[in-house]
């Protein structure tokens, strides 16, 4: 992608979402001795990054995504961008999840009208069921993030943040799949290059952190994890290439560390966050990594928590 | 005041604290049918709006201040702003509170340092003890919402709004003395008359309400609300003569408005906010006023909810 490539996807996306705020964090800051900021992706309409690479897909393909109407699956917060963004630019939208999906998360996608499809438990299952009703229905498949759409999508938070800091910085990314990890990287690679680039997975999975280990992609099967945005048990073959060339590291969490910054979050800095958009903090907090740069921004990808999830993590302090 | 000296005031203030983000609310816009964005003051160092009066007043006269300490009275976010701004200025501070403030709060003025002595029950005990300290040590006296000082800082959050929309807007503004009331009209009318300015008070007390309706400022007496911040019982002097000639309208909501309106700020905003920090979407939700303008800011002034009143509302939902 070149400069024009970028600020198109920019422009486009721009039109249906949010520039969500980087907002400077005096309370994280003080704990860590460092300028920390926190990119506030779950301000987004559907409260994740998710209604970015929904609004392009369907975008990019919206002739035939009307005739058709789009198809895919999701953990949730992909689900509610794509009901959403369909609903917007009035295409009929299908989605395939999982039996044992956040029930705010099934809301959120019926609210704007899609149909949601269950599947049984597991991420496999997901796309198995997908390809059943692709076949059967003929509908337009939107991949949740391994497709060109979903990664180039994704840079548009990259060139936002660079918008609004002049230096060089370390950045945190939760990572599932690798879409969101992937897009940003691409894009501070190209435009700010030395900035340090990291990834940030639960323990519970963990697959890029496992496939970059092994060199190749592995699959770590079905997990239940605080971060239930963070499921997917096999990298994308189009993410985790662009992850390996271009992300500097990628680190895991445990679900204690993500209940603690969702707590945090919640307490210091008035956010109500959801545990796959808590990682990037938690990884911060609980020290997983060295910044290398005094300017530190975490990414904090959605905020759709189960009332009672949250609660719990209230009462429990 | 001239542009040069809102300008000033916003410079001083600028040090020691941040530009707050006008958040779009992509929820509430749908909800009624308007933009509205959320002027997110509780994202401040102590999490309200109150730093910066505390560090103007403590700035304009520093020698004095650090010569003979800082005293105060307030509710408790006054209370914290100055605590944090005396420890940032290497000022000693005392802080008059009620004894049934929140514990948050008490906490919150404490962990920087701060001295608090209690004072009874009554917003009238506050001032009585304040004198008394007073006389006792000498010390430079802060006023929390009344002063020359804080009505002038609180112009500075009228500037970043008007920096973030160029068009004009109805905004409505949490109202306890007045002293954020008064600054915001102030600077609102010298750089953009025609904006609608709307002070909101809770029904429990509303002393500014009802001190328009007599034509003179009239006493509430103690109240218990929700909004444990704007509990003033008698508008300031200075504050008054502004908000009579400066305020488009007050208006009051009831603490269960109130309660809804921390709910659905928590829920599909997002954000956690305080009883007294919610008031204006309060009476947005509530319908208690008409915008004259297409676009909405509502000031979101503090955030300091002690967490079992909030556990309280999210388990009632």
């Amino acid at each position: 992608m070149k400069n024009s490539d970028f600020e198109e996807v920019r422009r486009k996306i721009a039109a249906y979402t949010i520039k969500t705020p980087l907002l400077f964090s005096p309370h994280f800051s003080r704990e860590m001795g460092k300028r920390i900021f926190l990119k506030c992706e779950l301000f987004q309409p559907t409260s994740s990054f998710k209604v970015r690479p929904a609004f392009l897909g369907i975008l990019n393909h919206l002739e035939e995504a009307r005739l058709k109407g789009v198809l895919t699956s999701s953990s949730g917060n992909y689900a509610q961008g794509v009901a959403y963004a369909a609903k917007k630019l009035g295409v009929k939208a299908t989605i395939v999840m999982t039996d044992d999906t956040s029930p705010l998360k099934i809301a959120g996608a019926k609210k704007w009208g899609a149909e949601v499809i269950f599947c049984g438990l597991t991420f496999e299952s997901r796309f198995a069921m997908l390809e059943k009703i692709e076949k059967e229905r003929g509908m337009y498949v939107l991949h949740g993030f391994d497709s060109c759409d979903t990664i180039q999508a994704n840079t548009s938070i990259a060139l936002e943040i660079l918008e609004d800091l002049p230096e060089e910085f370390t950045l945190l990314v939760p990572a599932s799949g690798g879409g969101m990890l992937s897009g940003i990287a691409q894009a501070i690679r190209h435009y700010r290059p030395h900035c340090q680039v990291i990834g940030v997975q639960p323990e519970k999975g963990g697959a890029i952190y496992h496939s970059l280990q092994a060199g190749e992609r592995v699959s770590t099967g079905k997990v239940h994890t605080l971060a239930d945005a963070l499921v997917a048990s096999l990298p994308g073959g189009n993410t985790f290439k662009i992850i390996q060339e271009k992300v500097d590291q990628v680190v895991l969490v445990s679900e204690e560390e993500i209940e603690r910054a969702i707590f945090a979050l919640h307490q210091e800095q008035h956010i109500v966050v959801e545990g796959g958009g808590s990682v990037a903090v938690a990884a911060l907090l609980a020290k997983k990594i060295q910044p290398r740069y005094e300017t530190v921004v975490c990414v904090l990808s959605g905020g759709n928590i189960d009332r009672d999830v949250l609660q719990g993590i209230l009462a429990r302090g």
